[in-house]
C-alpha cells in the first residue's frame, strides 16, 4: 500500500485491519531516521504481557531524513512539528538510544555499542544517568568503526607501496575489489568521493585477508577490537554499570555490520571477550527488533510506567 | 609596479632596468603555484660562477593557481599554453621537486622532506631515478603532517573527555586557543569546516604542551617524528642514496613550518637525529631561496648542462 505526502511516496508495507487512525485508540509512532532511509512504525498504547511487546500496526519506509549528522535533529523536529497537531508529544533522541531499546525492549538500562560506518557507545543507568564514548566520527579517531578499519587498510596499502610499511595481502585484495591497477590509483579513488560509507565497504576485504593469515590485516582488526572495547569500558566505568565490585550484571546491546560479521574472524565476539575480562557481568544482548520499533518501545515503556503510577494512585504530598 | 591580465592584477615587486622583455635575451620563468598564492620569478639563461645563481630579474605574486590537489597540474598546463607561444618549452613538476631544488640550487640529487599542513618525501638520484613516500594526504595516514599532528591532538582531547584516554593539558590549551567552552564544542568546530589547513594551525599548541611536560602531547610529537623519518628513510632506501654500505653522503632538504618550529621541542632536529641513526651520511640542507627560484634554477641547471654538452662538441656517433 502506497500513499503520497508532498510529492514523496511513503510505502506502507502492511497495515492491520481497522488500523487506519487507530479507531480512536491512542497510538505511538517510532521513527528511525537515517541517511539512506527512514523507517516509521505504529503501535498502540496498551499494556502487554511480560516479555511481549504490543503489536506493530503499520510500517512505512521513506528516503533520507538525516541530511547532516550535526543538524539532523533540528531537521527532524521541523518535519514532525509540520505534520502533527500541537497536542501530540514527541521526543527526539540519539539513534544509539533507539538501538539500546531495540535490545532491552524499551528499558533504558545498560550499554549499547554500534559499529557500522561509524561507531558510538552509549549507556544508561536505572536512575537516569547517561554517558557516551566515541561517536565523533572519522576525523576525531573512531578507529573501531567500519570507516576506521577500511581507512587503515587503504593506508597500509599505500605504506607498503612507498616502502614505509610491510608488504600485505591487502594490496592485491583491495585493488581487485575496487578494480584498480595500482596503489597510485587508490589515492585518486579515496579522494574522488568523500563519503565515509563508501570507504567502509572495504571492511569484508580486511576480514578476508586477516582470515587468510595476513599480519597487517590481523593487526588492524585487533586494534579495532581494542578501540571498540575501550569505548564500552569507558561508558560502563563512568556510569558504574558494573557495580562497586565490577561484577554486577548489565546488558550490552551490540548493533551494526562490523559486529555482525559472524565469520571465522568474529570482531563482535572478540570485543565481548575483551570487555568481559574487565567486567565479567557483561550480558550480551542481540537486538530483537529494528531500531524504529525500539524507538516506539521506548515511548511505550515510558507511557506504561506513567499509567501504572497513576493506577497505584499514591500521592506522597 | 602592477600590470593587469584578464582582469587580475599581477604585482611585479621589482624589475631590473632593461629587464622588460629581456632585451632579446633568453629567459627562464620559475613558477610556484599554491592554493593561497602563486609566485613567479624571471632569470636569464647565462652561465654563472660556482655557488652563485643568476640574478632574479623580476618577481610577481598572484592568487590561487591550484584549485584542486589532483587536477592542479592540468589546470596549470592550460594556463601556460594559453599565455605562451608554441616554441616556449615548459615543464610541470611536483612542488616537492622545486623545494628540493631550492636547497640544492637546481641540482636534482638527494631527498626533500616537506611538512606543513601535509607532508611528502621526494628523492632523486644523479642518474635520474626518483621515488616518493607519503604525500597521500590526511585520509591516507600522513600522520607526520601538521594536519596529522593537530588531528591527533583534538582526538586526544575527545578521548580524555569520554574516558577512553588519559587526561591531558591539550584539553585546556586547545579549548583556550579556539575559544570554546567544552570538548563537545570541539566536535562541532572540527566538522564545521573541512579545511585541513585550519586544523593544522593547532600544531603550536601541541608543541607548547609537550614543552610543558604533557605526556600525551609529547607522544604525539614523537610519533610524528617517527612518521616523518620513516618517509625519508623509505625514499633513501629505495633509491640507494646512502650507497651500498649505507654511509654515503646525500643532501636532505627540509621545508615547512612543522620542521622549522625552532623551539625547545624541535621536530626537525629530532627527525634528522632519527634518520642519521640509520644513514650517517645524511647532510641537512636548509632551503636558500624560495621554491619559485628553485623551479627556475631547475630549468637553468638543465639548460646550462645542455649548453656545456654542446660546447664540448663530442659526438659519439
Amino acid at each position: 500500500m502506497k500513499r503520497e505526502r508532498k510529492g514523496e511516496v511513503w510505502d506502507f508495507e502492511h497495515e492491520l485491519p481497522g488500523g487506519s487512525g487507530g479507531g480512536g485508540q491512542k497510538l505511538i509512532l517510532g521513527l528511525d531516521g537515517g541517511t539512506t532511509k527512514t523507517i516509521c512504525v505504529c503501535m498502540p498504547i496498551i499494556p502487554s504481557t511480560p516479555n511481549h511487546s504490543p503489536p506493530v500496526y503499520a510500517r512505512a519506509v521513506a528516503g533520507c531524513s538525516n541530511h547532516n549528522s550535526v543538524g539532523g535533529y533540528v531537521f527532524l523536529v521541523l518535519i514532525i512539528s509540520d505534520i502533527f497537531p500541537n497536542d501530540v508529544e514527541y521526543y527526539v533522541e540519539n539513534d544509539a538510544v533507539a538501538a539500546l531499546a531495540s535490545g532491552t525492549m524499551g528499558k533504558l538500562h545498560g550499554c549499547v555499542l554500534i559499529a557500522g560506518t561509524g561507531t558510538i557507545a552509549y549507556g544508561y543507568t536505572k536512575d537516569g544517568r547517561e554517558a557516551r564514548a566515541s561517536g565523533a566520527e572519522a576525523i576525531l579517531g573512531d578507529w573501531g568503526s567500519g570507516y576506521g578499519i577500511a581507512a587503515k587498510a587503504v593506508t597500509s596499502v599505500i605504506r607498503a607501496y612507498d616502502g614505509r610499511g610491510p608488504e600485505t595481502m591487502l594490496t592485491c585484495s583491495t585493488l581487485h575489489e575496487l578494480q584498480l591497477s595500482s596503489p597510485d590509483e587508490l589515492i585518486g579513488w579515496t579522494y574522488a568521493d568523500p563519503s565515509w560509507a563508501r570507504v567502509a565497504t572495504l571492511v569484508p576485504v580486511v576480514v578476508s585477508c586477516a582470515e587468510a593469515g595476513d599480519q597487517v590485516a590481523n593487526d588492524i582488526l585487533l586494534h579495532a577490537v581494542q578501540e571498540l572495547a575501550s569505548s564500552v569500558k569507558a561508558v560502563v566505568h563512568r556510569l558504574g554499570l558494573c557495580g562497586k565490585d565490577g561484577k554486577d550484571s548489565f546488558p550490552l546491546v551490540m548493533v551494526g555490520n562490523v559486529l555482525e560479521a559472524n565469520k571465522r574472524w568474529d570482531i563482535g565476539k572478540e570485543v565481548i571477550g575483551c570487555i568481559s575480562k574487565d567486567f565479567p557481568g557483561t550480558r550480551l544482548v542481540r537486538a530483537k527488533v529494528e531500531p524504529a520499533v525500539g524507538a516506539a518501545l521506548l515511548a511505550w515503556n515510558y507511557l506504561i510506567e506513567q499509567y501504572q503510577q497513576e493506577l497505584s494512585g499514591v500521592d506522597y504530598n
